[in-house]
C-alpha cells in the first residue's frame, strides 16, 4: 500500500505541476504586461534620447535588424533596416539637413498579445528657426531574442 | 499490484490528457492560423466590395463601433466609429466628390497573437476621368465577439 501511495503521490505532484504550468502564466499576466510595457518603453526612449544626440545608429537600435523590417512613410515602403537607415540619413544627415529635436507627446502602447505590441500617437521634430514638423505614427513592435523591436513602422506628416 | 497498476494507469491518463490539453494549441495553431487569416481576409474583401457599390455604412461594417476605434490619415487622429463614418462621407459624398474604385494590391496579414493582427500595403483609388490616387495603410485588427474588426487605421498618401 505504501508503494501504491507514493506512486499516486508522484503522479499527483506531476499533476499539479502541469496544472500550475498552465494557471500561472493567467495569473501573472497583469504584472507581465507592466513589465513589458516599461520594457517597450524603454526602447522608444532609448531611440528619442539617441535621436536628440545626433546618434541615427543608436536610433535605429530601436527597429528589427533585418531585412524584414518594413517602413511606411507617406506613399513610400522602405525595406529592411539598412536601407532605412540610408532613408534616415538622407533626410536628416545629409547637406542643409538637420536632425532637430525629437518627441513624441501623448504615447500609447498596447500589448496585441504576449510577443507583440502597438505604439501609436504624434511625432514632433523641433528645428532650428523655430520651424517644426510633426505628423503621426504606429509602429508594431515584437518580442525578439533580442529585446522588443520595432518590426513595421507607418509615418505619415501633418501636410498630408 | 493489479490495483497499483489501475491506480498508476489513471494518473497516467490524466497526465496525457492535461498534456495533450498543452500541446494541443500548438499542434492546431496551424490550421487556426490560417482559419483567422481567412476570416480576417473575409472581413477586408467585404469592406471592398462595399465601398465599390457606394455603400459607406457597410465598408464602415469592417471597424470596431466604438468610441475607441482610431484612425489615423496624414496628421489627422480621428476618434471613434461615428466621427470616422463622417470623415468619409465629407470626403467621399459630399458634392463634387466621389468614392471611385478601391482596390489593395498585395495586401500582407500577419497575425500577432491569439487575438491580433495586422494588415498593411497600398491603397489604390481609380477617380473618374482616368484619375488616381495611391497610398499605404497599416490597420490593427482584433477578434472581437462581433467578429475581427479593425481597431486602429494608419493610413497616408503618396502626396506625403
Amino acid at each position: 500500500m505504501t508503494s501504491t501511495r507514493r506512486l499516486a503521490g508522484a503522479w499527483l505532484w506531476a499533476l499539479l505541476v502541469s496544472w500550475a504550468g498552465m494557471t500561472s502564466p493567467v495569473t501573472a499576466a497583469g504584472a507581465g504586461r507592466d513589465a513589458d510595457e516599461r520594457a517597450i518603453r524603454q526602447v522608444l526612449d532609448r531611440q528619442t534620447e539617441a535621436w536628440n544626440r545626433g546618434d541615427l545608429e543608436g536610433y535605429m537600435q530601436g527597429y528589427w535588424k533585418s531585412p524584414d523590417l518594413t517602413f511606411y512613410s507617406g506613399g513610400t515602403i522602405t525595406g529592411g533596416w539598412e536601407a532605412t537607415l540610408t532613408r534616415y540619413r538622407k533626410r536628416y544627415q545629409s547637406e542643409g539637413k538637420e536632425m532637430g529635436r525629437l518627441d513624441f507627446p501623448g504615447e500609447t502602447i498596447e500589448l496585441l498579445g504576449p510577443d507583440a505590441a502597438v505604439a501609436r500617437g504624434r511625432w514632433r521634430l523641433a528645428l532650428s528657426g523655430g520651424k517644426e514638423m510633426s505628423g503621426l505614427y504606429t509602429v508594431i513592435l515584437k518580442r525578439l531574442p533580442e529585446g522588443w523591436r520595432i518590426v513595421h513602422d507607418h509615418s505619415s506628416a501633418d501636410e498630408d
